[in-house]
């Protein structure tokens, strides 16, 4: 039996930060992202357009929201990792030991665990969006939708 | 005398949404962002790379987590837009009256009022960081800094 692998254990040259006792602001989970991605292990390194259908089941309370959002093709999606670590300052790469500030990657790991995905809209169905590009664990929660307007 | 414009006030037509009583997550603020644009109505409609140089401070307890960020061209920014209503589900455009969910908008009005910005990065001094791109109020909250690799 091999130990299963420890993502939350810090590697050798972390650094760790302190961080605040209390918080500055308050989020709202605002729905959950539906992925085949069960495990960390299991999630793509990032979402390919070509990838599997993955679902964005908002809360009923905020389908009128969604009012417009059928016209576009390509949408931003802001998500919270919420099995993140927040405190780790300075990270290195597992094979190559090299160190990068957490701001200078896009790690889960961060003070703020905050993602920025863009996405293929398929279609909308009543309060959930089909999508394509996800690269998030199952249940997921989601924080905002914009529509993208930059390039692809 | 005039009166002043009333950005807060809902206009007709559009749908407020009611707020959990609680937050399911708390954001830390790490930063603020400094801008030349001091009131809503200086704030240009979106940023420009020819822009006026921003500055994004960095608060000293994060500096470490920079590292590496310098090799970077683009960065992307996520700051929370704090002057921002959350409770406006439906809203309509001033000229036209026309009607648009939150979620089809980039406006900051919105459930988790967090901005997601693209900016080009002239150099970093210190903890500072002095960019190009930004559309923000000034002393805007910072929440997190990404190396932007996508398209420009």
């Amino acid at each position: 039996m091999t130990q299963p692998f420890d993502w939350d254990a810090p590697r050798p040259g972390e650094v760790l930060g302190m961080l605040p006792q209390t918080a500055d602001a308050g989020l709202y989970f605002i729905g959950q992202i539906r992925t085949p991605y069960a495990r960390r292990e299991d999630c793509p390194h990032q979402g390919d357009f070509d990838g599997p259908e993955c679902r964005i089941e908002v809360l009923a309370a905020y389908q009128p929201a969604l009012l417009g959002l059928e016209k576009r093709a390509y949408v931003q999606v802001l998500y919270f990792m919420h099995k993140a670590r927040r405190d780790i300052l300075v990270q290195t790469k597992r094979g190559s030991g090299e160190a990068f500030g957490t701001f200078a990657l896009r790690s889960p790991v961060r003070p703020n665990p905050i993602a920025s995905s863009i996405v293929k809209l398929e279609r909308i169905e009543g309060a959930t969006l089909i999508v394509r590009g996800l690269d998030c664990l199952d249940g997921t929660p989601l924080i905002d939708l914009k529509p993208w307007r930059g390039p692809i």
